[in-house]
């Protein structure tokens, strides 16, 4: 069947670009340094209303891109990234909501960042693109959302790195956003995490072709961005679906084979997707979004997350972890939904049972879709938005 | 006060080197291929008793060696790995028990490895060495402790990789031990662990100083070794130590610093710990004893414990977990307690409430100290042994 004729499916899509902050009007960043002029890529799936009221953000996580859904041509082997997600009659439903989603600056997908050209030398930013926050990400995703006419969001929901920018959103933006929607997310990096991020930034310094990041005229740190990424796919599952996934198993072999070849089936899967992210991702960029998560905190140092969310107290709020998820365990949504309550925010917190670990907030779809269509009704019942009465479409 | 004149203290010791296996009769591996010469470095503390009933083998884990306890010298700033566990008065008390410690095959700390000169080639073996396995490592000691004239062990203990091998020892020689103590250990690499220990892996294979194995003339794979430690170290604790640890605090300074330096204390200690253990330890040490712990699975790929436990009937355990131990954690010691139950075996259990993670084998001294004397004063009592009713030095 046709990429097109898929049921369910937003079918051929394309990217955009929107381009802003023009010098001498430069965003200003939160190291204080100025980036401009900014591109973001992003795509919209469904249409927007009268009001533009049923417009939903969604925030993609490290990795992301602007792709979540549908297909950039009909000969394109694979949907976008979160494409069970975004559709007709699907979780965020295109047949009621006009949805947005940004790529982040900072990353390699056709926004500025550390890979673009510097239009003051001509050549890639490398090292020289300024050190970039999640409040960053959000501050420029504002100005898109101010170009697409929209007052209001619907909703900001992201996992992981994308509910880290849903959470900014909502404390940075309260007037801007009716709910805020973080799976399996955090409201500050804990260290065990800003030490994975830091032995996969040390994997890309220590390949001798990352060359202090000034990489794009010759080879590239395939090897160091490959092993960040097979450190990073080791946290995204859990100790449980790794038995079930690969257990002991060996890969195209009987026995073991008593040398230093890859031989059992996880070792494999690691090089798989150590070897195929290469391809498709700038590992500049793995530094300064690493990076950009380690400085996530809300409570600015001060561990009062309740202050933190202070300013998000009107918004309504459906926190969602995953029970094996040991990246952002668990408790971290819990301290998110204890600061917002003492706020007396309207929050919505689920735990979900799962053993997919953090990889869980892409996986669990069946359950996400009850819980996410539920709570988008009744925040759109509760704001007296007619929008999703029925199909914006009819 | 002079390091010989600690209380406690075993004083100074030095190590010792045993040599077997000449050729023609080299060790037989498992994989089939002869290793010979082989010398061992071990380190003994306390006296032997008549009978030699009173001795105890300490199994060492990944990077240890066997200098347990004392001093090489009285200039030693730093005591052996495990100082608090061995001495007179200690959990190993010296008054009571000999206590031996052997450096693994594979090592590089004295034992024959990989950095060892092949005496065939007259160079370092290099990755010429063959790949060996926990029960290699278990067999050489056997002849270790034939050397030393020891019967029957009083017990194997060991944490981590020392509990694998003291699970093996069981399992292989139930003849020659009384009892076992396996520390945080488990009975089978989970496909988590072996996935961790191939990024130590593939992070040495990626420094281009590795030159396959062949580094010994030249400049050594230090930036990969330094990475695949700092990745051991992130395992070696646990989210919760490190929020105690090292929390989001910055390394002397007050604010982000908006660069790529090292920012945060916990990226500060991983450096520390990378960059000190290139002074110690080898690379191709790293990759050979890595590989054996893969490759251990006491059920060889059949899944059935309770079958691989079946010889081990007769031996007295003390199985050992911690709470927050998340490298081996603690379901896998109750594998082992279920499978040693199922055969009638003598197993006491004991699941450690700690923060530590899987380094509370190693911290949690006070605990361990009561298990362990406790237990061993029953296995003595229970075995008729006179050793224990007294010091044995009175």
């Amino acid at each position: 069947m046709a990429a097109t004729g898929k049921p369910g499916s937003v079918g051929i899509v394309s990217t955009q670009h929107f381009t802003f902050a023009q010098p001498p009007h430069e965003l200003r960043l939160e190291s204080g340094e100025k980036l401009g002029p900014i591109t973001l890529a992003y795509e919209t799936y469904g249409r927007p209303n009268a009001d533009r009221s049923n417009a939903i953000l969604i925030l993609h996580a490290l990795s992301g891109d602007a792709h979540v859904a549908g297909y950039h041509s009909p000969d394109d082997k694979k949907p976008g990234w979160w494409d069970e997600a975004v559709g007709p009659g699907k979780m965020f439903d295109t047949d009621r909501y006009w949805v947005i989603c940004s790529n982040v600056i900072g990353g390699c997908k056709g926004s500025t960042g550390p890979s673009s050209v510097n239009p003051r030398t001509g050549r890639p930013y490398g090292l020289s693109f300024p050190v970039i926050t999640i409040a960053d990400m959000v501050n420029a995703q504002r100005y898109l959302i101010d170009h697409l006419g929209i007052d209001k969001l619907l909703t900001v929901v992201g996992g992981s790195m994308g509910g880290m920018q849903a959470l900014q959103w909502a404390v940075a933006y309260p007037e801007r956003v009716r709910s805020c929607i973080p799976l399996a997310a955090t409201a500050r990096l804990s260290p065990q995490t800003i030490a994975l991020n830091e032995v996969g930034r040390q994997a890309i310094y220590r390949d001798p072709h990352w060359n202090h990041g000034d990489y794009y005229d010759g080879p590239r740190p395939n090897a160091g961005l490959a092993l960040a990424r097979m450190i990073g796919h080791i946290t995204y599952l859990s100790d449980k679906s790794m038995h079930r996934k690969f257990g002991r198993r060996l890969q195209n072999r009987e026995r073991y084979g008593y040398d230093f070849s890859v031989e059992f089936e996880v070792e494999s899967y690691l090089q798989y997707h150590g070897e195929n992210f290469i391809k498709r991702f700038d590992a500049n960029s793995y530094l300064y979004i690493t990076k950009a998560m380690d400085y996530f905190d809300l409570a600015n140092g001060t561990g009062n997350l309740v202050r933190a969310f202070a300013p998000a107290a009107g918004v309504k709020f459906l926190v969602v972890s995953f029970t094996s998820d040991w990246l952002y365990p668990s408790y971290q949504s819990r301290e998110i939904v204890s600061a917002l309550k003492a706020n007396g925010a309207d929050v919505t917190y689920c735990d979900v049972d799962s053993d997919y670990g953090h990889d869980a907030f892409l996986l669990e779809v069946n359950t996400l879709t009850q819980l996410i269509s539920d709570f988008l009704a009744r925040v759109c019942r509760e704001e007296g938005l007619e929008i999703c009465a029925e199909p914006a479409s009819v």
